[in-house]
């Protein structure tokens, strides 16, 4: 865990400035700002208002639980801390008083069982129950967290994870959609008993404002724990080796599952039953990594369950700082369904739009992924040859077969006699593949002068091609994007100034195009003249030859240049990063530039 | 940073797993397995597709900018690595052949500023441009970052943060409103030019699936860098202290908006102008600590620029796995206007909903939060005494007035007299607090014996609400929580009882009421008989005082209790961490339970 925190000044203000800030961010939101509690300001009395809270330090707990459809109400405590009683009276009375108060439909406390929390809600329920009845408050407690055994039960209790976003969002929309305050709160009972969840972590978490220092609980750098709560609390199950995803959730999911399990067995269910998953990071897990969760939770329900879940969410509900934890929840929506809130609008509920910040919108339309027919393993086409090739041969650029094919073959068998050197100064310089790359080009370009004969109509534009399309297959890297955009461009000018006037030789034409290929490989890559790299040699080359038209010469100034790199320090690229270099180190020549040099010294032939 | 990770069994398949999850998650996203491409299987050609993609390891980014009104499909990389230019072809391919397409709009590769990128990118660009025609393939660079001053700009050039969110959101608004390619170009371009970030982090990142002692660049434990890029490039500047928020939002914010610095000044602003404000949370920020660097930067903005941005916007756009870094990203709305797209409209484009995973669905109504009345901080009456007195004073219990302020006097002496030992007896085996609780709360009953004569008029129910509401006001902690919901529950009982016969003598009511607070107390906590706590003595002589109505003998039960917590080891609450207790340690006795009994004594007057 990092001890290392964005802190204001005042660390006391750490709570009070986010809770201002979400106002901010979101219109919907507004904060009683001595009682830190954040309200739907959309809220309406008519509808049953749905209250929680807790510590902060569990952000987007418990704000992002507030919205249209889900809670109408929070009061946020201090960190880890829980709000006091009379904050949570406010935030009755606050939803109480939003709309028409004589249409007031009733409070349903959704608290998480931690014992603060039970025990200020509670001073809060009992002192509104005396008030207004208790027909008009209630009180749900969270509880799917199954990592404690029924036998050591009685005094931690089962506490609360990430199943309170579940239960608020089946709760919000029942109370959305109407119902009255009986109705919600058995209904939220009924998905409360039918979720279950269990964590498992990589280290505790550092609290923000807390002392550098204080690592209380901090697991080993190859520890793992199972089980763990919301606020470092310790978990039921410390490895000292950390498990791959595989067993990893094949070992929670046996926790929820596994109906042998007498100590656990919170999770009835069946297997033709419809089920939620939802992954709950919180804080620190690489999104990445949480999606890989995902899948492997997936694939071990799958295979060894045979459950396929039919509605399935990610992301922070309830975290824990940027605790490197995650929880797996599972939801059994078929025990949970009633005659009233039957499986089907159970889903309904699930998918009904909420501007809550934690809820994703996951918009399905009925279907599920049961059918997922969104992977596609075959798609073809999108690099076919066709506009690879010559567009229109009426419009080429010929010159005599055999000379072509002794240029060709001379500049691939230059480029492999010089693949040693150039291997020997990649490797010092760089990550050693250049060498590999322009020989493996080279001897492919041999064989398809062989084998299909590329030279023996003597059209360059073709030859230009194939080398194009083996550069673009199978060179790969820096080097052969640079040559592969150098190219193209150069054919496509080439192709266009023979559509205009078919009849140019072949100095003139290439005389023309070749700065047009610098040009748009100057939008590329910052790389230029003296960075020690392949633009050494092309840029001298290219100027020289468009100002001369003189092979020979511009052959001779790409060789100095490609020489001249032995005096040039890295600027770009991976060579930047060997260190110790100095004014008076040797080095080798630039591998890139060089390889370049050797291709176009066979165009004196 | 954790060099520890949550990893598939087979490394390799980190970034095919975490594609092949969001197609389960988000019913719109299809996936080219292959390919790694991602892309809105909702989209249609006859919009101008806008393309964008880049190496893993920056989740949500790329896949979570794809959606309605966004981007129309992502090519991913292998992580920190840029796509290759087939899969980027894949991309534009499965776009232009959703629809009709023959009514191909065209396609804008939207991409980030990095050398790979731009190579890729890049072929594919040229690649297309020769088939299709560079009316139709475009390719947009997003350089928003601030942090490397123009000088040295020629070979780093400005790198792609977190405004490719901003753009991205902007141009595929504009694309879905039917816009053309030409005109959605020019508007990403003058988006781009108009946004400006800076990055900021505790320490580099540890890259998921990477040896775990692979720790370079890390930072030390009091270091803060500046101006760091997405991939662990090495920042601006280094500090060898951690800022506070005020500092450091200052720093970064001068990056973007000092005029005078003429190494920079990238940004052009006027302060009349509208501004829109993004905070990128890269992945390990915790977001209490993003609400407070979201906080500040408002604060420093208003202060010191005279600026409030119309939007704001915080979470996860470009990550860097769970990098303690954030950006600053300002946007100036009215610089990016122009005739066709006036900032009107540029607002509309930024609330228009879309269902891309990043983009913070924030529903703002026109309204902004110039005008913030959603902070609010005088709310009152949600803690009136009304329900906490006398109901009816017909139905009350009454009893002799001067045995009733005898009694209460001499419990509230008691407990102040036996404040020293339970103070030190908490000090050994709790935070010290409950006699210190206790006895402020006792001084507070003798004065309101005195000054308000609460027992005067010989009713115990105007006795019981009095003391009541000083636990609940002024006492706190546990204890007083579960006095509290005793009492609380205890009165309400009478209530109901003398409604129901008003003759009932005071040991009637008493015998049947106490019960009913116990039970109510055993649904908030798990605390029993033998657990070192207040229920230790509270309900052994709630029992004894039912079964016989005779209140010496329940004194005695609750001495018994009091004095046998001496034998008892912690099971709940704070004690439960001292550690070194055995059988044979002698434990002073529970101050909870003690104090409680020596209210309780009092009775026997």
């Amino acid at each position: 865990m990092s001890s290392k925190h964005f802190l204001p000044s005042d660390t006391g203000k750490l709570v009070p400035n986010c809770l201002k800030a979400i106002t901010y961010e979101y219109e919907f939101m507004s904060l009683l700002e001595k009682e830190k509690v954040i309200y739907n300001n959309e809220f309406d009395c008519s509808r049953v208002a749905l209250i929680s809270g807790g510590g902060s330090g569990h952000e987007p707990g418990f704000y992002g639980l507030v919205g249209s459809g889900m809670l109408s109400a929070v009061a946020q405590g201090d960190i880890f801390a829980s709000p006091n009683y009379k904050n949570v009276k406010a935030a009755e009375k606050i939803c109480h008083e939003l709309g028409d108060s004589r249409e007031w439909a009733g409070c349903i406390f959704v608290i998480t069982n931690y014992t603060g929390d039970n025990l200020y809600f509670g001073m809060a329920a009992q002192d509104l129950i005396a008030r207004f009845g208790s027909e008009k408050i209630r009180l749900l407690r969270i509880t799917d967290d199954v990592a404690v055994k029924k036998d050591s039960n009685s005094l931690v209790g089962r506490r609360t994870l990430a199943g309170i976003a579940l239960v608020s969002k089946l709760m919000g929309a029942a109370s959305q959609n109407g119902y009255n305050i009986d109705e919600i709160f058995e209904f939220g009972q009924k998905v409360n008993d039918s979720t279950a969840s269990v964590n498992a972590g990589l280290d505790h978490v550092h609290i923000s404002g807390h002392s550098m220092d204080s690592e209380f609980g901090k697991l080993g750098r190859t520890q793992l724990e199972i089980g763990l709560g919301i606020h470092n609390e310790p978990g039921v199950k410390k490895l000292d080796y950390i498990p791959r995803n595989e067993e990893l959730v094949s070992t929670l999911l046996d926790m929820i599952l596994n109906k042998e399990d007498e100590g656990r067995g919170f999770f009835k269910y069946a297997t033709q039953d419809k089920f939620v998953l939802l992954i709950n990071n919180l804080g620190g897990v690489p999104i990445i990594e949480e999606k890989n969760i995902l899948y492997t939770t997936l694939e071990t329900l799958k295979v060894k369950y045979n459950i396929i879940p039919i509605r399935v969410y990610t992301g922070n509900f309830v975290a824990s700082f940027n605790a490197q934890i995650f929880t797996i929840t599972l939801f059994n929506v078929s025990t949970a369904a009633t005659k009233t809130f039957t499986t089907d609008k159970i889903f309904d509920f699930l998918d009904e739009h909420t501007n809550a910040v934690c809820w994703p919108n996951t918009t399905f339309k009925g279907k599920s992924f049961i059918k997922n027919d969104r992977i596609i393993n075959h798609f073809e086409g999108y690099d076919d040859d066709v506009h690879n090739t010559l567009k229109d041969s009426s419009q080429d650029l010929k010159m005599d077969p055999v000379l072509l094919e002794n240029i060709v073959r001379t500049a691939a068998e230059r480029v492999i006699k010089k693949e040693p050197d150039l291997t020997e100064w990649d490797t010092k310089m760089g990550d050693g593949d250049c060498g590999y790359g322009l020989k493996a080009g080279a001897e492919l370009v041999l064989k398809k002068l062989i084998e299909d004969k590329i030279a023996a109509s003597g059209s360059i534009l073709n030859v230009l091609h194939v080398v194009l399309n083996i550069i673009k297959d199978d060179m790969g890297g820096t080097l052969g994007a640079i040559i592969f955009i150098f190219m193209k461009s150069v054919i496509n000018k080439i192709e266009d100034l023979l559509k205009e006037d078919p009849s140019q030789n072949v100095n003139q034409v290439f005389a023309t195009a070749l700065p047009f290929g610098l040009e748009t490989l100057y939008s590329y890559t910052k790389a230029r003249t003296g960075h020690r790299t392949v633009m050494d040699v092309l840029i001298p080359f290219v100027n020289c030859f468009n100002e001369t038209q003189d092979t020979n010469r511009a052959i001779q100034v790409a060789y100095n240049a490609a020489e001249g790199t032995r005096r040039l320090r890295p600027k770009l690229g991976r060579a930047t990063y060997v260190g110790g270099l100095d004014e008076q180190t040797i080095l080798p020549p630039d591998p890139g530039a060089y390889g370049v040099y050797e291709i176009i010294s066979a165009l004196s032939l």
